[in-house]
């Protein structure tokens, strides 16, 4: 079975970088599979990518290494690092971008990168994308284990997304992401009402009230306003065949609140 | 020779949507060789996905399987659908996206996706890609034949192109795409004016009257409108290193007439 | 080892165009590997292509076949070309988009595309990278040696990048591009000043002065301007975890002076 590299970071498509990190990988471990996440995070925007990575972590084969990076620090102070967890390993940057997904799939071994056999020659200060991690995720691939990469360290920085809490009969969640479709995705998951039958719940965001959740997007007419069970297994505010984030201008870290009926 | 899985969606590129579907497939098939189309479908655009589907399915080699998810009625009564033509298979919702493509190959045999053993453990109501269509991409991929993932349907639903009309001496069609160069795609091919040579026929579009085709865009000087039979063997609207689209403002839908000189 | 194709193009990624080329490819030469470079050149930038092209070229394994399109004299005079130096080959339209990068890893020998064999039975006048170019690194990736493609030429397009001068104690070059964080990456080289150590410069842009370079883009305070070797190993304008080209209103040709203090 050929060793799988998912690849996340925010470099966007424009520029060649993100293949040429695929080039030091496939020089170094060619029957590697490269699969893109995205590559389209905000620049430096750690939180957006360990969503993502969070999201997508229980979908890969066991054995995938997850190269992310999405690194404002790089060149400075900030740690590169290796997560091992649930058979996987997650390689980039020690700013808690790989917490949260590597913890969703155990308890996470760190290890600071520090070998020079699994490094480019020369280490610019502004890619380590392509003179550290790929490289790293590359010997990964080849079967090389994390402790040969450098020694374990027992202080990785450790993300956590928001959590909703308990006010007056109600629970207050935040959105997380607004995705390309305008869904916003929020912290409130089903087991925090109770898991709730439709309809059996009622939404609070942006002043506007939406009883739900509904069973699928089409349960309401085209251009209104909905609340779901999502994909991530978080609820979603979303509208049918449109776009909440334009209808309710939403952004990251707006409130939304719910309660039973 | 490893199967090729085609892949093409509205879901962009910004989320890791695209590829969780393919850490599915990779799960199930490991082997398998991923390929995108494109994600960047408009939203819920089923006839523009059903078209670049079309463009592709004759470049790709036997046995490869196009996965493809414009749904907009994603957990709602639609269904979800194999069809097996020409030695390639399509996955995805029964809402006629798949349906001109395979068509172009054979006479397809249809098939609604229905064995608990060919999808995830869990169905989402948002999320079919993932949970239904990247596992059966996956078994075909494996040499699971269609008949295994469910009942044999006579019905999909079968989308049609708008095909040109003859009115007052000409053929009278329309813009079925605009590309990424601002050329329009028209639904006029060289065999309605009986394949004219250069410069034997006229174009008209917004009041515009083009001779035409040329043979190549730098038939004419950078900036002027050309008509040409372009990759598709249809006739296009563009401007040498310009965007037809710009100029006239072109969208799909937008009339366009010809006639031989 | 499975052969890798690297392609790059200015197709975008809206259309098939590039998922086209790939089926062709597949066809060909199924255990091809193919790695995106990028597709979001701007139409017809050659000298853009041409620098994503030479930035990427020497981290991808020998025998990489480098297949580029970014051609808007597609159909005319200019020539189907393939170039081979250091182990590798570049497939392409014949404008300078493959000279730079093929001239860093040796000195090219230039080869026409004429071989029918090596083309898809019809050639249509709008889209090589389908029906020429495709098909010519499908069949390099099969071992077929770039002799059997066509016939020798001497005198393929060499493009070059402008070169810094010296003028009044100073050396003036200019900015070759703009990347996705709003660097811009000039063709001023650490050599052309002695490779000053850090603080040892000044740079002028815009009628800016920084004092430079810094070792990491953190080494100044967010929203700062900075000078910094790149990872191409030419200085960069930036600005930490902002945009220089934003702030300073940057674009490619801008002029940037730079002295030893």
């Amino acid at each position: 079975m050929p060793p799988v590299i998912a690849l996340l970071t925010d470099f966007g498509t424009r520029d060649p970088y993100v293949g040429i990190m695929q080039g030091v990988i496939l020089t170094r471990a060619a029957n590697a599979v490269c699969v893109t996440l995205t590559h389209e995070i905000e620049p430096g925007d750690v939180a957006g990518g360990a969503l993502a990575l969070l999201a997508a972590a229980e979908y890969f084969p066991k054995g995938t290494i997850f190269l992310a990076v999405v690194d404002p620090g790089v060149g400075g102070e900030r740690r590169p690092l290796c997560l091992r967890s649930g058979g996987c390993h997650w390689v980039g940057p020690d700013n808690g971008l790989l917490w949260p997904a590597a913890a969703a799939l155990g308890t996470p071994a760190a290890f600071q990168l520090a070998s020079a056999a699994h490094r480019l020659p020369r280490v610019s200060r502004t890619f380590h994308g392509r003179d550290l991690f790929a490289p790293a995720a590359a010997a990964l691939a080849n079967g090389v284990p994390a402790e040969a990469l450098g020694p374990p360290i027992s202080d990785p920085v450790r993300l956590h997304f928001p959590e909703p809490a308990e006010r007056g009969g109600r629970v207050v969640g935040e959105v997380l992401a607004i995705d390309r479709f305008g869904n916003a995705i929020t912290n409130l998951r089903p087991e925090h009402l109770g898991d709730p039958a439709p309809g059996e719940a009622v939404f609070t965001v942006k002043r506007r009230t939406i009883r739900g959740p509904v069973t699928h997007y089409g349960a309401v007419p085209a251009g209104e306003l909905l609340a779901i069970v999502g994909s991530l297994d978080r609820y979603e505010i979303a509208v049918n065949r449109g776009s909440a984030a334009e209808r309710l201008g939403l952004r990251r870290g707006d409130r939304v609140a719910a309660r039973r009926r």
